[in-house]
């Protein structure tokens, strides 16, 4: 079984950790591809860069259709794209703060997200309501360190530590969510200092795809998430189209 | 003072129609300026068209801006790039959907939607959340009319009246939004069959962005809303990115 | 077009002041008359003061149907009175909570109210409730300074700002509401101080009456906002029955 | 112990009414006082007609203040005034909505309410989201007798009964809330009729107020109700003024 | 009238003190019987134990029905068996943190309740929502006392006034509600202390309960807490089946 | 790894189709065990079942952890015992209806779940709002089957279809939840007959659990979900005290 995991950046160190990180829950059936668009932002840190994440992720839904992938996994905190995504694929899509946030209140009461920048904060608050965790969600904060710093700035893990524990002894998480998946290679230390779950959304999405699709378990065709009316597209986008 | 009002799809017909409907609740000192995207689906009736409708709507901005726009208003009642739109632009920018909506619920205590596809519902609803206008919203109800069919299928006006008396009489509305920006021009009609106030959210929007620019009122340019952090964009999108 | 903007306090200065921000958006084709009731409070801080300014309120807007008034503007931050008011009135009437705090809603992600007395915060919370603008309201702020000391104690416009430099810098607003009809000549000063939008209800709520009134639009006369049925009224308030 | 409880309508006959149901939840230790305003509509039928019961209320709050009465009740289904109320007296006030429903909420897990007028069904959402029933409310059904008539109109208990079975049977309601003092007197039959439990919140409303009087608890004086700040009333209404 | 009023933990000390608070509100013509499980912890400071407590409530509702009980109190914070009792009894049963939160938001705007350990603060805010009393609530706070130590430890008086007054000062408490029943006692001294309604659940809801027993009221035998379909049971709890 | 599936009543029958469904997601490198508590009802088809199952699913946990279960499963639909398994259990608790409802999210826009007996709505309705999916829920239909009249009644399957049917064209489902573990051999046949995803949750819930398992990720011991504290137990239950 082929599960494709879409990195909605074009960065391709970006994609080789996500890609490892989707491996670790997926079970012994299962084929992880990690894959990088051809189109759109170096890094998602603004809701213009992740509108203009979505045309790219897109061509990736329609390239693994082709592939004959049976699950995606949308690998941005910001899930972009995602319900166009399930118009586009007849496998289960899931998006990373969905798997994440979902699985963080079943491990505990208290979750908090630890993210990049503030100003993806109220993004995140906008998924929390999305996926109904908000009566156990205790917090959500920023590190104030970009995207693509998160692996080259030395000093990155001891300020998501900083935050994780501020997170737990100041505001009473229980769980921590982190914000980004390009802090998946985090994810093991901060377990063993903080004592507590901590949940990278790459692994646990495609656990759950992959889960779902050895069931057979498909996106619905019907409604809202049937595919979408074909008709002409225009100008840079026009491949897009029917 | 300039508005300019962007029509999301790319069909030049829809952009006059909104141009003309836009002009109404401006006052004396506005100038509407109604533009159509260079790139983009033909019409917006799914998620995915909605989602490939905001580069050609971010564009839009850009340039608006560049001409010294006092405001925009996106025109489409998925209110497309909404967010994206608001960190891109100094001046204030109104979705239809929002405006309508909040309008609605200033007229009257139960407003229904009448809208063209049943597809479209479940978006509506997102909205309707998002606006906090679920306790005046009587319901939303689909014509099952393609966008580009309410110019040229003859019976459309009828359909959507019926829908509309529907609306009124078996769900108790006592005010009707219109579900699409191409239904501007019924507005009349229906006001005068139906004895309801009918309200189409292009006028509206225009009317409350000419007022928030006349006090000097801008999109905040702090938190969520700054301008995005520049950065490289790949591939057909690349001009998209500093 | 006329628009009439009622005070719902008995205080000539506080007319004289509301009168002054109507104006400021409502366009070059609206005349704008401020009034106040001949019965009720001189200053609205209870809940006690506002529902004993209703019946005011509730003649001004039958004085005002008799002067052909196109729309009405209550403009007190309470907005006493609304429900009762549409169901009297012919064309809209908008509170100037309801205007302000949904165009916060639309400039910002996170606008926070400064208001008078902390004795009035959980009315506040209550309407913020009520226009549905929960999700993006930071927090609401009181000075402490009595309504009718904001014109005549000189520390009043300091002390007001100092609370929106908190909202800002302490609780990460994006825009600030003014939270009483009184504070509209410190809108322009507290703008140039914060950096952010401040929006004073009074005169967004009589740009967007404006817009509507240019468009025909009226509250509905359907339903709960029909006219009251008529009957008889007994001892002091004989003369509101029919 | 004395507890007043206020008709906001100066119709006498359904004073009396109030009065008997008044007593019977109250205990033998209790003297129950029904009165009458001496202003304001002859019944409650509008948002107007609720409003301008206000003053009325309160003249009657303070009047009960003056007499040493343990606690208040005010018996109509919108609970008109209630807040105002509460910060003028010292004793604890109900509603009869609030009481009426949260008892439903204790009997069942989906109560109706049967109320008279079709236009009063959205004030009645409005205080089914007040007092936080929402999700035990299976619906509110109107039976289109205007209040007066409920005593003169012998069709009346026919056509409540008509409505409490759809509720029953249609709705699958399991507890029914009667929505207007004047029924009070249909409570012991319908309950006969339709074996379910059938609350008529002035009963109940005066129950909890003794109960809450006897363990010696009154309306908090700290905060929103601590007693409204004195000043100058003008006109009509200056006897209200300090 | 005979109310029945259970303690879920099996400590007999706490029995009596419960029993005590209950007669302070039932009014002369109500006799309480205060009674102690045969079955199930000491105290109740967990979800197990809240689980584990629930067999010995039944088993108490069903001896109160044989005994003619006109109806019930479940005298523990957590409200444990609730719906299940409604099922078995025949009168009212209320639980105590649901009959307090209610009397509170009818006291005050904004209460706090005080509980004994942080990590019932969740189940807590579960019964906040349940019961509808968000809005008016303005948190939890505990005291980090074991629930037999309120008895034993002569620091708790203290400790408990400390978290009210920090409710008060800090929180903005205007009433403050006791959680747990063994606080009971304290009640008076809080009260005189701090100037605020201090509410014990357990007179307050014996109160509501004589009330609804005076109306005849009793929970509905239709829908969801109809009598529990008959079966077989296996094992310890082979008795509680047909 | 050992993942211990619980069914809560004490029928053998169901066990065995239990074990059968949840092996199906879990993965070629799990060891599913599914079990039968030594005390409780038969069947749960009530409140008072349902408490009365906690018990022997508590047992179960206990032996799981003395086994070396990895992670835990709670096959009722009213995922009884939930939040007191946490605090026993170290690895993952499951419940199937927050599975199976988060998964239903997962794939479609509009949920509906066909469930036993109309007593059991209220409850589910009840874990709809826990786990957050209300905005994707549809409704909740009942096929009045007894639970285990689900294996023996010929015609449960077509009445189950029915009621699968009903949802799908009458309401606009476009996924279906089963909600109860002993439907899951319906499953494939439903999928096949409706054309829409149909979930079990014991598959789905199994693999999660095992998703979550293969990380590494627990059950938090911190906070509420901490281990009860050791007390002494009385009577019948006495062995689960300490």
């Amino acid at each position: 079984m082929l599960i494709r995991v879409i990195n909605p950046n074009t960065t391709e160190a970006m994609t080789k950790l996500i890609g490892e990180s989707a491996s670790l829950a997926a079970g012994p059936d299962v084929l992880v591809e990690a894959v990088t668009p051809a189109m759109g932002p170096a890094s998602i840190e603004s809701h213009y860069d992740e509108a203009l994440s979505v045309p790219g992720v897109l061509a990736e839904i329609a390239a693994g259709e082709n592939d004959g992938a049976a699950g995606f996994v949308i690998a941005c905190f910001g899930d972009p794209g995602l319900d166009a995504a399930r118009e586009r694929a007849t496998g289960p899509v899931l998006g990373i703060a969905e798997a994440a946030m979902r699985a963080a209140s079943s491990l505990g009461r208290a979750f908090s997200v630890v993210t990049t920048l503030d100003r993806s904060v109220g993004r995140t608050w906008e998924l929390i309501d999305r996926y109904g965790v908000r009566s156990t969600c205790r917090g959500v904060r920023a590190c104030e360190i970009p995207v693509l710093d998160l692996e080259s700035d030395l000093s990155a893990p001891a300020r998501v530590l900083a935050e994780c524990l501020a997170a737990r002894d100041d505001d009473g998480a229980d769980v921590i969510v982190l914000g980004c998946a390009g802090m998946g290679d985090l994810c093991a230390d901060l377990t063993a200092e903080l004592g507590l779950p901590v949940i990278d959304g790459v692994s646990v999405a495609t656990g759950m795809v992959a889960a779902l699709a050895r069931l057979g378990l498909r996106t619905t065709n019907r409604g809202e998430y049937a595919p979408p009316p074909p008709k002409g597209y225009t100008g840079l986008l026009r491949d897009f189209g029917a």
